[in-house]
């Protein structure tokens, strides 16, 4: 199988040694002809997210008529809603995809063919793509590395990935704005270290990331802010009892979703 | 030259175990007689803080004359001024200390003998404790793989470790506390592990940590609300321009303070 792939940065790359590595052929498809673009089985959009629907809607001819095309952007509702219409008369399939890896550095020469091992993949079909196109999407992706496949909406997806991702990149990047900062060596070890690994992000990808989400990133933000808001209510009233419990209660979560 | 250690949990049994290593004699002083403290050149007291002071201020009568003291409390205020008054006319010498180095999980059967390799020691001797003492200080614990010492005073390392532990601490919490949290396999990669990783602490023993610095722990959390705050305004605002600002403003951070 020939898979094709657009945007060769950090995901892009790393599909892109991990398929070779397959034994697959992989085809950079930037200024490709579309003969090149028809040849393949698979095409894999890797560009930042205002990217994504546009090019798929520039190349909607060229794709092979069994063709699966999907993505990589980090929000789908986006994404899935603009290519809703065109999808729908399309003989190719698109199927929204997010794989649950990255590093907090990009670019193509930091990509890595096992960037995806052990990692999950989330697909967002729509209700009317076949089961079958999304089993073989699972099929074709599996000598990636992927250790499991999430099928969801891309809504639920959204609304995750702003608890799960979105929400720690904001963190991080807060985490580590404090004039405390300049200060940190020798005072700090892995928890600091963690807490600010992800601060070094796009802004320019991330700022899309995040407004093509800004309903679900508010909420957890608004509810990550009012916990917090409680650890420094105790703090400063010394109520121990209470900062016991909120720390019981987070251990507790912790150790239950393992 | 033989270490005596009052207090073998994690820390307590790494450095037992890295000063067994290194070819020292070490004591459990849990129980001990007064001849096996008087036969130690160092005693490290790995108790949770609150009770590090009234160990010493208990057994002060039985340190040899030339022993070195020290601690490996996370805060170093209050311990520091409960010894004050003792350490200023014994014979032996009393360092606050703290090892920059930890793990999510407690207990001795998580201890490691090579959990301060490269890790920070922070010291903080009082105005009058001789300079000599701490130099001795930091040779007795270099073997143990400390890359680095950082001596200052109670107050700066409190202030601190706010920033560098506590918050990270804090937040960990905060975070895993979500309703979402229940939902976060397939869709969570580095970032939420890293953000979630030390939420399992001891309630215990942070709870003590916490309201034994909470001045300087309600500024921080304050600072981070706010800027937190801010992230959320541009979100609700759209405003690409301030959250493509927030974001740089938070990897040029990063990158000078790596």
């Amino acid at each position: 199988m020939t898979v094709g792939i657009r945007g060769m940065g950090l995901i892009g790359g790393s599909f892109e040694k991990a398929f070779r590595k397959a034994g697959h052929e992989v085809l950079n498809l930037k200024d490709a002809a579309p003969e090149a673009v028809a040849s393949c089985g698979l095409v894999v959009v890797c560009l930042p997210p205002r990217f994504v629907a546009p090019w798929i809607r520039e190349h909607a001819g060229e794709f092979a008529a069994d063709a699966l095309v999907t993505d990589a952007a980090g929000v789908k509702g986006v994404v899935c809603r603009e290519l809703a219409d065109i999808t729908r008369v399309a003989r190719w399939t698109f199927i929204g995809g997010h794989p649950m890896a990255g590093k907090e550095v990009s670019g193509y020469e930091n990509s890595d063919a096992a960037l995806f091992n052990g990692a999950s993949m989330v697909l967002t079909p729509y209700d009317w793509t076949p089961p079958a196109a999304v089993e073989r999407l699972k099929e074709l992706f599996a000598p990636v590395g992927f250790s499991r496949f999430v099928v969801t909406d891309p809504d639920r997806h959204d609304e995750m990935i702003a608890y799960t991702s979105q929400l720690a990149h904001v963190v991080s990047s807060a985490y580590v704005r404090d004039p405390l900062a300049t200060s940190h060596a020798g005072f700090s070890a892995g928890s600091y270290q963690d807490m600010t690994r992800v601060a070094t992000v796009d802004p320019d990808i991330w700022t899309d990331l995040f407004l093509f989400n800004s309903k679900s990133l508010d909420a957890v933000l608004r509810r990550l802010i009012d916990r917090l808001a409680d650890y420094r209510t105790a703090v400063r009233d010394g109520n121990a009892d209470a900062l016991r419990r909120l720390l019981a209660e987070g251990r507790a979560a912790k150790e239950r979703t393992k």
